[in-house]
């Protein structure tokens, strides 16, 4: 089984006849920062463009491999699976999944296929005839009243959907590995235990009821899991007001 | 338990200094296509801007709607929950969930709470000084080598995982919970500043670095979500303070 960079290396981002060269640009920098590079432009309207490389804003190198092809089907060479993104299902017999969905079983097709995630123009989406090459569809949940995502945006979820998925082993070592060091019982104890002998010096306990009140501010600053330096603070403003109410 | 729908109504979407236009109209078309729409915007470089209209392409009711601030404190009026984007972690103490985690998070409080999301300005993201609002910080995880996403991708990819949340409800186990409800950030800023005040009268504040301090003591009790009741407590204890001391 590849490691997770791998795993995404498997995922190629296929844009058929786009018109704005910005969002190419656009497309480049949401893949660059979410890990994937392999991306093919089949009829670009406008491209190489300097309009693209501004926006591409870091991720000028994913512009410059891009592979531009004439039609769908060069851009599909070696992949194994290809998913279209499209808002509407039509008549279409694909299933047509969520993102969310869609990606779990993509992570786990990656490690022995090549998969293709195609989108399409960004007036008129993907048409039939590029639909056809898909196995499987793919939609992102949108509001139904205005469900116009723009190209580059929903790349970004789709990619971003599909790193959090390959990224799932790993987070769980990387918690086993680093907690905070929170303050002792003990001192943390003691901070209470003072708090409470000046609420008492300034009169504040004799007013209400004591013993709740002072439940009520344990529970408080122990929901905040506090550091040593932080009660060392707390303790020193104590102190400081002890001096001078005396 | 609000619908689906009115959950999505109790969060806004704060951004900081941003300074092009066209960003601001890719974050109005972003939230759209999401179902959110309350957008805030704090001291933006140019707007209204022609740009900003041409970007938001459908979604420019969520722009003529926007409310235009020149303090982050303006934008997070009746606000219980203030959550704030950054890549990096700093020396900050409040929690730094990841964008999937964070949102079921935050979809189960929204029953009870209005939400504050706030995104800092495109070059240098937020800064200490507006991070001090935050309970919490959220970020996206990325590429580790580019990280740099661009300001409506990340919108979008916030206000999406927000949305995967509240469409599944039972899915994520949120149905029904009950959930507390949060001091306003109004009444917890003022609490900051009382206390910030009496520090300075008992003379803590001249002694050590008093804007560090103040920082420190900001997120230490933003960390603990305080609830109205105790937040009156700990200003009444203030307030008997500053009695005795005068």
């Amino acid at each position: 089984m590849p490691n997770k960079l791998n795993l995404l290396k498997q995922f190629r981002i296929v844009l058929c006849e786009t018109s704005h060269p910005g969002n190419i640009g656009s497309v480049a920098r949401a893949m660059k920062t979410m890990g994937f590079s392999d991306l093919y432009l089949v009829n670009p309207k406008d491209f190489p463009s300097k309009h693209a490389e501004a926006l591409a804003c870091g991720a000028e190198d994913i512009l410059k491999k891009a592979t531009r092809v004439s039609t769908l089907e060069g851009a599909l060479k070696n992949i194994n699976h290809v998913i279209g993104f499209t808002a509407r299902k039509r008549e279409l017999t694909q299933p047509h999944k969520n993102v969310r969905d869609l990606s779990k079983q993509l992570i786990n097709e990656a490690s022995n296929n090549k998969i293709a995630i195609i989108f399409g123009n960004e007036t008129n989406g993907l048409s039939n005839l590029e639909l056809q090459h898909c196995q499987s569809l793919g939609f992102i949940d949108a509001n139904s009243r205005y469900s116009s995502l723009n190209l580059a945006h929903a790349v970004q979820i789709v990619c971003h959907e599909i790193r959090m998925v390959s990224e799932f082993p790993i987070k769980n070592k990387i918690l086993n590995q680093t907690t905070k060091k929170y303050v002792s019982h003990d001192l943390q104890n003691g901070f209470y235990k003072h708090l409470e002998k000046i609420l008492d010096e300034i009169g504040f306990l004799k007013k209400i009821q004591a013993d709740r009140l002072m439940m009520r501010l344990r529970l408080l600053f122990n929901r905040t899991q506090m550091e040593k330096e932080e009660v060392n603070i707390l303790r020193g403003i104590l102190s400081e007001i002890q001096k001078k109410i005396k």
